[in-house]
């Protein structure tokens, strides 16, 4: 469906439900929550509904919104949720069987919503500017925060091949419309804990390369996570470093779960398809950014993925 | 002066060298080759005249700028150059006293040009956009690429606070005249030698804070730079670290110059005036980076750092 409709359709319901998908990120969180404002500022009850408790350091998203008496919510929408599992269990069981309406940009959705606005665009806030533009609802500053923590997340802060001039025009309307870039990019860009400078070295000593150094590949294990102090929700930004080493097609960086096995983090260069790799080992992800799930040991998860990069990615043997 | 009145200059003269500032990087390399083409294209002879040879990563720059035979200037220009001293001692010696054109953006800048086009905008290749749309020459790919790179350089890809709505927007033109965006940010942001992964391991563990952890220092010695391969042009990057982690107001990195002394790199938060600290040492830039130069051991060189944070930013030590 188009924007239009999706702006007609918000306009006839009410009690509305926002759902994010689990482990939420800017996007999905930035555009949740600018959803969420510009219903209430139409006068009608919405919340968000996160998995789990909102991550510390988008606490300035939901600051602005006004709580709504709890409800009861009579239309549940998602947002940036390319399959009804990324809802969470909860979520999922829940409401999976009825969301009205899903805003996605992930060009492997799949549609589980009665209704889906997707187009794959580099940030699912995009879309749902366009709906607040149809809802007639103005950019406030408050919103524009959230749309632009959104936009500036899913570029990589305007750096990732996704940045269309689309994208800059965006940035430009919410620099206008008062969005508070600097501190943004200062929470989501700029603040490494102390405890990160400490992972980010434990991490390097672990980096080896392989596949004529075309691939990088990263461990980060429970015992350097605890070290650190810090949690999962607070590395992921560290699985950008493999792949920005000179002559590196795929950076690969393994994250030890709580319960064993790794989470996998696939990013690449124009040389190769991150989707393509997470696709084939059961996960998925966008053109340059990609994960998968693997119940393995270390050594195990990296031969499994390195024999998948080569077969998805055959000239890198060459 | 005006972009316009700029841009009639230009027109009425002929056989330019476009000087850049020493130690070049992206915003006045992109200018000066940006200018350099719009010249070129109204039938012109120009060329650009960098201190050194032009470095290797910037190389793409120069490749779509025709080769000019060589000519004895008549015009010179430069650009993104805030003091005479800045054009380097030879081409200070040689044009110090004949620029006709400098544009510059730099608060700080002193006149030494016969004539200034100076607005404090984040780069240099703005005002340069602007003399090229008054000169009437069309954003070619090439030209593009040259502006793009100037500004993604000088806002740290769109994260520093000097990117403004305005920013976005040239950044949005660019893109649409075809600036390759995805491989310039690759090249400038995202590509690191692997000797870079380990210089930064060096680095980090000279690692240190002071005044209530509001001030992180860092060192980078000749031998961490022999040890990794790298040259110092390369290891610019490396400033940004101190001042990103959490609490930190003024990241400090000093690196140790070829024949002794430390230049220091001065990166700050809202929370201080990175061009007040340079400018106490006889450094200088803008305000949340700036540098300047020690002839000093490395503790004498923190700790006069330190002294001169302390008496420029008195907060810092409550």
């Amino acid at each position: 469906m188009t924007a239009q409709q999706a702006a007609a359709f918000l306009r006839t319901r009410d009690r509305f439900l926002i759902l994010t998908h689990q482990f939420p990120d800017g996007d999905t969180l930035g555009s949740a929550f600018a959803l969420c404002l510009a219903l209430q500022a139409l006068g009608k009850q919405a919340r968000v509904g996160t998995v789990g408790p909102l991550p510390a350091r988008y606490a300035f998203l939901a600051a602005p919104v006004p709580a709504q008496p709890d409800f009861e919510p009579e239309t549940v929408c998602a947002v940036d949720v390319a399959d009804r599992a990324l809802l969470g269990e909860e979520n999922a069981r829940l409401y999976g069987e009825r969301v009205a309406l899903n805003i996605d940009h992930h060009g492997t959705a799949r549609a589980f919503a009665a209704q889906t606005l997707c187009r794959p665009v580099a940030a699912a806030c995009m879309l749902v500017r366009e709906v607040i533009g149809q809802l007639g609802v103005p950019l406030t500053p408050a919103i524009a925060d959230c749309l632009y923590t959104g936009l500036a997340t899913d570029t990589g802060c305007f750096r990732y091949s996704n940045t269309t001039a689309e994208v800059f025009l965006l940035a430009a309307e919410l620099t206008t419309a008062g969005a508070r870039t600097e501190e943004i990019n200062r929470l989501m860009f700029e603040t490494k804990p102390r405890g990160m400078i400490q992972l980010e070295q434990a991490a390097l000593q672990s980096l080896h390369y392989a596949l004529h150094g075309r691939v990088a590949l990263m461990a980060v294990t429970r015992a350097m996570l605890q070290e650190s102090g810090l949690d999962d929700s607070q590395v992921e930004g560290l699985a950008a470093v493999p792949r920005q080493i000179e002559g590196v097609w795929v950076g690969l960086t393994f994250r030890e779960k709580p319960d064993g096995g790794f989470k996998i983090s696939i990013r690449t260069g124009p040389e190769a398809d991150a989707a393509a790799i997470g696709a084939a080992l059961g996960g998925g992800g966008h053109l340059r950014a990609a994960g998968c799930s693997l119940e393995l040991p270390l050594e195990q998860a990296q031969q499994r993925l390195l024999d998948v990069v080569a077969a998805v990615v055959p000239e890198i043997t060459l």
